[in-house]
């Protein structure tokens, strides 16, 4: 399943996507794409509706997130070995784990305005995992099974707060609207392999992050399991696992975006984002 | 006014206390003492109830987090010069900014498991501001008007995972439970002066912390302007401001949690907390 959040900001209203890609309301049968409709088996609810019974939405409306406002955004850090090596750290031991505010959130094609402070602005394109069922100190082989599907995401990042001006990364991190995701919340069952996707990044038409989810260092079983030690997951929680080489940190010299220009990425399977940067 | 929950642990229900002290039921006038109730105008709606006439609580019901589950916690490290110092670490220029996960909200009287696998487990006894109103960009000023109220805090926190395991510091300080908060959420009007109050944590009895609030090196207003310049601060979210010297990790050798002990903290004004580290 393909499941969207769709209407205005803030009023979004549930969604699926039907075997030719047509939008169909999910809000006959749920309220929204969150937490609680995950903690209430929302996986088992909508597996047995048939999408092309579902009504129609007539026009193109605006996609939001296609998850309403998680509980916790957890992020890995340096999970490509490329991308550690250009931001000249090192290989981590075992996943680098940092926090985004859950305000982050955006749509997938919803500009994102450069914060007047925000003078290194910076791209990431990450696989996001999104949990579906309560998990603590569980097992890689037992992770697998708390996974609810899985989501487009780009960790927009401002260097300057997160590097340069001390102390943690997460302030540069927790910008408003710097965690676009979708356009859709795919489930896990319809992705074959998700360590084996391409996923890809453009700035203004150019081409600077390609690479596969095969050369992430700790994949999805092993993040989900080494975060249940450390806090419970729980349904509706967001986790992105960190991006290849690409970002404009990495250039020499840097790259940071600038009002004005378009970001486009994707993950096969998991749709595309295109969006200005303003201001 | 002193604002509860009170209940049993997930059906809490919201609480004040009259002037004697007593235990008064609001859950007529609202439905939880939540960002929603906030971004309502719960205080103004509050400031015109008398407590006297509200329905009195019999007996002595568990007291809850005074906060249901916020958006966001940030927290600010090293924000007492001592504290600092003992750690070994720099002075901060500007604010030390992390994030605990938002699961990660206690009692003030409910028993803290000890983790398995935490094993430098810690204390840090915090000023918690609670906010109250949507801020973004707000000098100091104006971040004055944002502040709902306070609340006492523990920043519990895992120094292996937080330090030695390399990365960030989130993933130590976001264990179940690792943020007491309580007994009562008092709005800021009751507090004369937030930064002139004693602070202490004693551990079975011994005194470890010992401290005043004026001697946070940023103040209330600075800590929430410069949060504001990263992110949107929203109705609920909860900053925690920093802990004294007085650490486990800063004693000689240090001093870890053991399962069985007992943690008492306070401040002047807000309350205390009492619980036993079990496991």
């Amino acid at each position: 399943m393909k499941l969207v959040r769709y209407g205005a900001q803030g009023c979004e209203r549930p969604g699926m996507l039907d075997g030719q890609g047509g939008l169909r309301d999910l809000s006959g049968l749920l309220r929204d794409i969150d937490a609680r409709a995950m903690a209430r088996g929302l996986q088992d609810s909508l597996g047995a509706v048939d999408a092309g019974r579902l009504p129609r939405v007539d026009g193109t409306p605006r996609l939001g997130a296609p998850l309403a406002r998680p509980g916790k955004i957890i992020a890995i850090g340096l999970n490509y070995v490329d991308h550690a090596r250009e931001s000249g750290m090192a290989i981590p031991a075992e996943p680098v784990v940092f926090m985004k505010a859950p305000s982050t959130l955006s749509g997938p094609y919803d500009d994102v305005p450069k914060p007047a402070k925000a003078e290194k602005m910076d791209w990431e394109v990450e696989l996001g995992i999104v949990i579906g069922k309560p998990c603590r100190d569980v097992s890689e082989l037992d992770a697998a099974g708390s996974i609810f599907g899985y989501v487009l995401a780009n960790d927009l990042s401002d260097r300057a707060f997160q590097l340069d001006r001390g102390g943690q990364w997460d302030k540069g991190k927790s910008f408003d609207r710097f965690c676009p995701i979708g356009p859709y919340l795919v489930t896990h069952d319809e992705i074959a392999d998700v360590h084996a996707l391409d996923i890809w990044l453009s700035v203004d038409g150019e081409r600077v992050q390609q690479s596969n989810t095969r050369q992430m260092i700790f994949k999805c079983p092993a993040i989900v399991s080494y975060l249940s030690q450390c806090m419970t997951l729980e349904p509706g929680d967001l986790v992105i696992t960190g991006t290849p080489a690409g970002v404009g940190l990495g250039m020499k010299p840097p790259r940071y975006l600038r009002g004005g220009e378009l970001v486009e990425l994707g993950i096969a399977g998991l749709g595309t984002q295109k969006y200005r940067i303003t201001r």
